[in-house]
Parts: structure tokens; C-alpha cells; sequence
């Protein structure tokens, strides 16, 4: 591949390095993540509080889903005004509070977890960055180890929360940490899975399509939720379209009235009961007659953008990418600049 | 006032009942909210899980600021596909779970409750009727009182449960169910105050403005943050606007970037902590040039939509009211029907 220059060239290598992020955690951080695994399956939480800013906040809801689907224990997402604006002490004695962050510089969450462990919770700081306030703030430390992230809208750090997030908590399922066999197996094949997505084209070609689009809706329901929220995000960051994330069931709840052939829907649509679960979304799409594309394993609309097959809780590790891609390809062709957006630093800082 | 005909009729109905709601809630539901909440502080749980969809997610939203700030229990938003897609059971032991609901009728809600009471935890039903699904599978039932709702687009029932909540949760603040004496006198001004903005036609006259809007961003921080929910999805519902609710933290970590000044922004600023935060937010748009209008006691832009200075707590029971006033009015402006959007039904069942 020759060397990519100009705007989002940045955005471009942070996307390509992903399949070696996967591969870096599998292969160097298992077993520091074991070990912070088994002392989590230790203290035994009775619930599970993330708190998390943006691309981070995303990682954090998927680690929520596993947290409840995975291990049983009620998970939820903080709003960190409770704390830092209102000055709430909520008890959180028998929780673990994790801190997910690309800098874990933002002192809102810094705050929240500074609290919590006052208070007496187990807390756990999962970022890019261990020697950062977040990171020495927290009882525990996952370094997700993505390196240097170019872009200021996040990609390789996304998905390397999401990894280690995974790789934690099915540590703690396990008990002593340690993955089991056939878990360490699926999961060795995701930097080669990873790979093929970062060679298709599909979803860079279908970007013209949304050149002139001002607005766009995305969906997916339970583990792929994330996935949808996500590529929203990216596609405000960097393309500046107004993209509504809504869980398929929400969708139905209101939003739909929206929907009509003239605002795109990108649908998240894997193999199992969450993608089996959208069936009835899509017929309601079908009859405002939205413009539909599908990402998954199997096409579920005319436009489809292929994802590998995969256990739907290992899914948003994949299908984020051609969605990554196609963000920065939209956003090129929109003379806009991924690595740099209008308004954006690449550490944000709210209290 | 001369009865209103034609398209939104019935919503204009709506959000004129919302000061006999409160009047009425205030009067006849007070003792029985009163004997829940004595139960509810009885029980002493853990740690609250609110499980709702559409205008009843950002009520319950608001109930879990409350629960957390004001009563200092962990609370958060359940994702019922845990339960009713992957089948999960979360131990909810020593937890109460509410399910909020305006009809009582969505299977999956309904669903969520019925699990959560079979592992053991606490259960309330917070809906606009008792005899529901919902009210029928769960321990303890509030009954919100609203009466029969006309428009698709929810507005006194939205406001029905926010006081039905914040009543219940001071009931359980103050320990044996009843309400401090000085908690009443501040409830007690709120028909009167709702009926000073059903008055007020600040809102509406603003509505032209909107009339060629394809996007919009709400915001707001703690308490306003469900205002800003509520807000964006009544724009989408009835006026089929891409409407974005952030929180201001979560605005500056990304989506600022799609603010400019040809996308309008609507940002709730009470008098208070709130409030207070939203300041860097105000400044970080104001060099984005972008077309911001405050709603609050207290001009914060240019154009200004004013509500009573109550306490933060209180504004979102306010706040809301001109913004189903805008909503009505672009709707109307824009020659639809919010009484009866395109493709929604007034009781969505999701499972």
C-alpha cells in the first residue's frame, strides 16, 4: 500500500493499525489483565458503575451489556454532574466503578472515581495512558496500549477498549482470570479478521452516496447498539452530519416518525438474537420507505456492507471499522479534515 | 380562550391540562404516593434500576438524578434486551426496579419487571393505568393521573410522571413517606406557575424561525439534561426534525463539531449548579457562531425563552412546557399533524 498523505491521513494509519492493536493486547496485556480480572472476581461487586466522555462512553455501554449478559451483575453508566456539579456521595460500597478513557485526563471522571474509592468502591481506570490522573486516581489500571492515536477522532482506541474491556470481563467470568481455551481461540482470530476489513473497500465506495446528506440515522440493538452510537459520533466528528444512534426499540418509540426515503439509515444487523430482534424494525423502516444499508454477516437490505460472522458480543469489534472508513472517506470527500476537526482538541477536559 | 380545531388539536389540549394535572396529583394521589414511598425508604435498596422507552426514558432519567443527588442510591437505565433479547438475569437482590410507562403496555418493560420481582428485587410501576400489564406484574403501582391522553405525542403524561417521581422520592427522602412541610409549599406553586407559561406565547411565536431547520442540538447538564431528551424527541415526533440531545459535557466531546451556525441549538440553563456548568458550554458554541437560544429563569443568549426561577430540581416540571408549545406551533407551521405523526401508533409495544 503506498504511504497516505493529506486530510485524514492520520485518521487513515490510526485505522490501519487497529489488527496489530488486537494483536499487541492478546499477545503482551493478557496477563496484566488477568490479574486485575481475578482480583475483581475476588471482591465479588454487587453492580458495576462505568463512567466514560464521547468514543470512550460508547466502550463503556458495551462493556455494560457484558457486565449484565456476561457475568449476571447489574451494570448502568454514571452522569458524572451527580458528583462533580451537584456534589452527590452516592453509596457505592460492594461496586466497582471503572473509569474508561482514551487520555484519562477529563477531571469529571478523575472526580467520580476519586469519590468512589473514597467511599469505599473498588475502582478501575481503563485507558491509553496509565501514568495519567485517571490512571492514579484508580485502585486498578487496564492500559489498553493502542500507542499514539493521530486523529483526533478516536479509532484504534476505541476498539482497544473495547478489547481489553472483553478480555476482562470474561476474566472475571472465568474466575482466576484467565480466559478459557476456546474463548482465547475466538479471540486470536480477530487482528486477522480485522485485517480483511481493513483491505475491503465496500463501505470507502459507498461514501459518496452521503456526500450531500445533512442528516442520518443509525441503529442496532443490544451488543451492537454501541456500534451504532458510535459511528454517529464519528460521522458528526468528522463529517459534521447530524447522525441520530437509537436502539432499534427506541427507534420505534417515536424517532421513526423521522425516518422517511430521504434520511439514510445505517442498520447494525448481526447474527444472533440482537440482529434477529431488528426484523421487526426494518419492516417498520421498509414502510416509511427509508433508505436502508445493513451491516452484518447477511445482507438485511439492498445495500449491505459485509461483516465477518462472529458471536454477537465480539461483533462491535469488528463492524466499528468499514463504519470508521466510512467516515473518513465522507469526510475527504466533504473537503474536511478527519485528523482536525472544527471546534475539537484531541484531550477534552470537562468537569 | 377560544377551543381549538384542526391539526394538534389534541395536543394543544394536552399541554393546556398540565396545571389541573399537577393540581390533581398534588391533591388526590398524595397519600397513596406517600404510603409507597414509606415502603420503598422501609426496604432501604441498594441501588435503583429504572427501565422505560420514549418520553418515559427521560422521566425516569430524571428520577435517577434525583435518586442519586437527592436520596444518595446508585441508580441507572436498565436495557431491557438484556432480559427480554439475550435472556439474562442480573441479580437484582436488595434493588428496587421501576418501570415507567405511560400506557403500562410494552412487553418488554413488562417483561423486565416480572424477572426483577422473580430474582427478588422490589417492584413499582410508575404509569398514566394501573390496570396495565405493567401495573399488574409489579409489587407497588403509582398511578400518574393524567387522564386520557389525545396526541401520539406524549406531554402530560411526560409531566404527570415527573411529578408523580419527584414526589415519591422526597417521600422516600423524608423517611416515612409524607413530605416536608417546606418540599409541599414548593410543589404547591407549581399549577399555578405551569398555568403562567400555558399563557405565555414566547415560545410559540419563535416557532417561524425553525420552519426550514433540517437539524437542531438541545442541550443541558443534571436536572436539564432529560429536558433537552424530551425536547429533541417531541421536535423529531412532531415536526420530524434530526433533533440532538446532549448533555453539555458530552457536546464538547465531539458533536461540537457539527455546530455552526446554520444549526440551531436549544439549551435549558436553569439558576443553579445546573445551570452554572453550562457556562464553558455556552462559550465553547459562541466561537462556533452558533444560533443558541436559552430556556431558563435567566437570559443566556441573545433570544431568550423565559421560565420561573425555581429550584433546579423543580425547572424540568417548567421547562418543558414551552418546549411542547414550540413543538405544536412547528408542526403547524409546518403542515403536519402531531396529534398523529407519520408512522407511530400511540401505545408501541417492543419486546
Amino acid at each position: 500500500m503506498t504511504r497516505d498523505f493529506g486530510p485524514g491521513a492520520g485518521m487513515a494509519e490510526d485505522i490501519a493499525e487497529q489488527p496489530g492493536v488486537y494483536a499487541r493486547l492478546l499477545d503482551r496485556q493478557a496477563g496484566t489483565i488477568a490479574g486485575v480480572a481475578a482480583e475483581i472476581a475476588r471482591r465479588r461487586p454487587r453492580f458495576v458503575i462505568y463512567t466514560a466522555r464521547g468514543t470512550s462512553d460508547h466502550a463503556a455501554l458495551y462493556a455494560a451489556y457484558l457486565t449484565e449478559i456476561r457475568l449476571g451483575i447489574p451494570a448502568g453508566l454514571a452522569s458524572p454532574s451527580v458528583v462533580t456539579v451537584y456534589g452527590a456521595r452516592p453509596d457505592v460500597r460492594d461496586a466497582l466503578v471503572v473509569g474508561v478513557s482514551q487520555s484519562g485526563g477529563s477531571p469529571d471522571l478523575v472526580e467520580v472515581l476519586r469519590v468512589a474509592r473514597e467511599q469505599g468502591a473498588c475502582t478501575l481506570a481503563v485507558c491509553n495512558n496509565p501514568d495519567s490522573p485517571l490512571g492514579e486516581v484508580a485502585e486498578l489500571v487496564v492500559d489498553v496500549g493502542a500507542g499514539h492515536e493521530r486523529a483526533v477522532a478516536a479509532t484504534k482506541t476505541y476498539t482497544a477498549e473495547l478489547l481489553a474491556l472483553l478480555m476482562l470481563l470474561e476474566g472475571v467470568r472465568a474466575g482466576e482470570g484467565r480466559l478459557p481455551a476456546d474463548e482465547r481461540a475466538s479471540l486470536n482470530l480477530l487482528p486477522e479478521l480485522a485485517q480483511t476489513l481493513i483491505r475491503d473497500t465496500t463501505a470507502t465506495e459507498l461514501a459518496p452516496r452521503y456526500r450531500f446528506a445533512g442528516r442520518l440515522i443509525t441503529i442496532g440493538r443490544g451488543y451492537a447498539y454501541p456500534t451504532a452510537r458510535e459511528t454517529a459520533l464519528k460521522l458528526m466528528e468528522t463529517s459534521y452530519l447530524a447522525a441520530l444512534a437509537f436502539s432499534g426499540a427506541d427507534l420505534l418509540h417515536g424517532p421513526l416518525a423521522m425516518a422517511d426515503p430521504d434520511v439514510p439509515v445505517l442498520a447494525m444487523v448481526g447474527s444472533g438474537p440482537g440482529g434477529d430482534s431488528m426484523r421487526e424494525v426494518l419492516a417498520r423502516l421498509g414502510e416509511r420507505r427509508a433508505d436502508v444499508v445493513s451491516v452484518g454477516p447477511v445482507p438485511a437490505a439492498a445495500t449491505h456492507i459485509p461483516t465477518p460472522a462472529v458471536a454477537e458480543r465480539l461483533a462491535p469489534l469488528l463492524d466499528i471499522i468499514p463504519m470508521q472508513q466510512l467516515a473518513l472517506a465522507l469526510a475527504r470527500s466533504r473537503g474536511e479534515d478527519p485528523d482536525a476537526p472544527r471546534g475539537l482538541r484531541k484531550i477534552t477536559e470537562t468537569r
